[in-house]
């Protein structure tokens, strides 16, 4: 940080750099290539560019810039929080109390105007009421997917992960597009039929 | 890829799929804790999430999601045509015709529609005279900046990279924010100061 006269816009710098470390939290999904574990930033990157490519597959009116958004800082209190595996349910125990306390601190580096707008924002993605929320999760929930059917089931493996599994989520990516659930159930089948996914 | 009837929605996923490369194209730039040289996907979360936080500076009107869009996408020719460091001066002569093959190719592989709308967002950024693109270009630049600082020159010292090379760059940065320009010439001083960028 240098001495900087604006300190708001000191404050907005700050967070931006703190930011820089959502690069080092990985995720258990691994690259389309294999070559590595993925991480939270580029993950974030994929589905916010995904919102605006397919956002004509929304079931309801969505502002998709804002979709973008929300997608771009979903994952920003997993710098203090970590990331918890989908189907590790143990993890999943204290993440909503460990992800409060990051989005308070992190945001919190923001001026007061925004880290309240930014601090709703991640708590309207949370509770997947919105239809902006909805269409967000749903493609937070497909991309993942994506990876796991190019890697042959890379990550549904090792974890012993089974159909069923994978079809808990599936209502999810309903919940926001009917047309990418349909994709996402037609994948699923596919994987199965390779043996990518335990039956 | 799985057999899916709705053409459209696959071509979609495909481009999809495709872009994932863009996790594994390497930047000069590393994190701000030096651990590892940053990927082009990464940095476009990074400067996509900027153009949200920093709005209220941009010097004319501009729409802050189609930015955000221009941003997320604006690299992805360099999938085919790799990165080209910006003082690298004998990278840059056949630059222009290595990306316009690439996004040919890349954007190719959406509908038609799409295809046709992501080329002209691209050459929109490239051309650099929109506000909307002026503004994307500033925060395109101005992340380095905050890399290069953070991690006292790591970028600017083996490169031999001077006070003189970073300045040409700095009215791009004014081009689109006079405010983020202010903030980039105080960093540079600082950065010389510091001896973090030779004089
Ligand atoms: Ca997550």
């Amino acid at each position: 940080m240098i001495p900087f006269p604006d300190s708001r816009l000191a404050a907005q710098i700050a967070f931006v750099v703190e930011i820089d470390r959502l690069k080092t939290v990985l995720r258990q999904t691994l690259l389309t290539d294999s070559s590595r574990r993925e991480n939270d930033a580029e993950h974030s990157w994929h589905i916010a560019t995904m919102a605006f490519l397919l956002a004509e597959y929304a079931d309801r009116t969505v502002e998709i810039g804002r979709v973008a958004r929300m997608l771009l800082i979903h994952d920003i209190v997993e710098i203090d929080a970590g990331d918890t595996f989908i189907h590790d349910e143990a993890g999943h125990e204290d993440k909503e109390e460990r992800e409060r306390k990051a989005a308070a601190r992190l945001f919190g580096l923001l001026p007061a105007d925004q880290a309240g707008e930014y601090a709703a924002l991640w708590q309207e993605y949370e509770a997947r009421e919105t239809a902006d929320s909805r269409f967000a999760d749903a493609l937070d929930r497909l991309q993942p997917l994506l990876h796991n059917f190019e890697t042959e089931g890379a990550t549904w493996k090792p974890f012993g992960v089974t159909r069923a599994q994978v079809e808990r989520l599936t209502p999810r990516i309903e919940a926001g597009s009917k047309r990418l659930g349909a994709y996402a159930r037609a994948l699923v089948d596919e994987a199965v039929a390779r043996g990518y996914l335990a039956p």
